[in-house]
């Protein structure tokens, strides 16, 4: 006997604060029945979830090993057959790295609704805290989003012209491990070692930290930072107007004074 | 006598649900004492305002006048410094194509704390709500942010190799009017003619209208169309996966029914 089906929404937590979720995605994980959520997501987050929601981490932190993608796929259909409402929470925006494309095939071809609620990346969170724009007129014209990753990966493979477009602003994802490879070969394709860039730990979030450089010295610099949580690298010009959260922020200065 | 000065927010209204608002956002709505909106801020986010702020346009509509970017400047000074909280209300992401550089720097210049809200910008809701990726593995490893103006622009100016990339996605952003001519040189640079590439107006809204085609065939398909809100362009082999929101999308079909 055929029961009815459940729905899986694929959701962006965003960068962490619960206060940077959409207000869809919010009503999503306060309705879900179970929740599937990856590493980048952050307990704050987790929190909103009810009571009696089953959830359960797909992705790795810290030791912990990751599932497999069709693990999570399975598990995802196992559930929605039983006829509930699933979450499928990932860290920033699902469309933006975040494998929804193969999560949408997965689950449409076998006639589970699936909906998508976007969510804010970590490159808007990272320019909206420390107060730079991502695009400038005539300095940054363009935007590239790319992984940083060194495994044969994006950024390191060969032809990638663009990589020293000197009018574009470069947001690399998942980039603490693989800096100095990634630096090095953006310097090879031509983009000036001088080029100002950031490196931006747990973005988005109140313990976000800040490191300012160049294409040349960032690598260095954060080697010996030694970040533990998630970074996100900005090349460009944008990157010398970043101002630290101690000079512009959230409640974090006196309100200044001038003459009116 | 100095007076104590106010602040101001700049703040991403996403692409126009309300609902597509981070909670941060909407609390920085609900606690404006003055709103200056641009065009592409939907009347269902502005009616989130308290009944006491003073809401200003300052973009266009249709065939309205724009308020001059140092207009908006001195006039969200003199707000603030009457000791207000002044919203700078933008759609999308304010870092994104939403001149927060500019702003901040006038801003912080003269001594009034500002702030920036991050948003859902408008490419992350064309791709939740027709449930395409904007990156894809093996497929669309890199996304490109550009805007599509031919006025001297990004796009037409020559030696933008990155257009060509095959990997990448392309979302250009005020794509409506010059698609013709940004295609046509997209082409030019080595993209092929027969690239998958969407216009979505409207994304992110109820209302939102996909049109699907080529490289080559999508600038007739979109004058035909003709539309009148806001277009955001995708180019890329993404742009293939779109579905439209007859088929999978909120509560606009029954439940599938699968065996179990």
């Amino acid at each position: 006997m055929p029961r009815e089906i459940g729905r899986v929404l694929l959701v962006g937590a965003g960068p962490g604060s619960a206060d940077l979720l959409t207000i869809r995605a919010l009503r999503a994980i306060e309705g879900a029945d179970a929740l599937l959520y990856d590493a980048l997501v952050s307990d704050e987050v987790l929190a909103l979830a009810p009571r009696a929601c089953t959830c359960i981490q797909t992705g790795k932190r810290a030791a912990g090993a990751s599932m497999a993608q069709e693990t999570i796929n399975a598990l995802m259909l196992r559930l929605a057959a039983k006829g509930l409402t699933v979450v499928r929470l990932k860290g920033g925006d699902p469309s933006v790295f975040g494998r929804s494309g193969e999560e949408v095939d997965f689950l449409s071809a076998r006639g589970v609704p699936v909906e998508v609620v976007p969510g804010v990346t970590a490159a808007s969170a990272a320019a909206a805290q420390f107060s730079f724009p991502l695009t400038h007129r005539g300095a940054a014209r363009r935007l590239v989003f790319a992984t940083a990753r060194a495994d044969g990966g994006p950024l390191v493979e060969d032809g990638w012209a663009s990589g020293a477009d000197p009018q574009a602003t470069l947001a690399l994802y998942m980039g603490r491990d693989s800096i100095a490879a990634v630096f090095e070969r953006l310097i090879a394709a031509g983009r000036a070692p001088s080029t100002p860039a950031l490196a931006v730990e747990n973005a988005g979030r109140p313990e976000a930290r800040l490191l300012r450089g160049t294409l040349a010295s960032l690598p260095a610099l954060l080697a010996a930072m030694a970040p533990g949580g998630p970074v996100v690298l900005i090349v460009g010009e944008v990157a010398a107007r970043a101002r630290s959260a101690e000079v512009v922020g959230a409640g974090s200065v006196e309100p200044a004074r001038i003459a009116v």
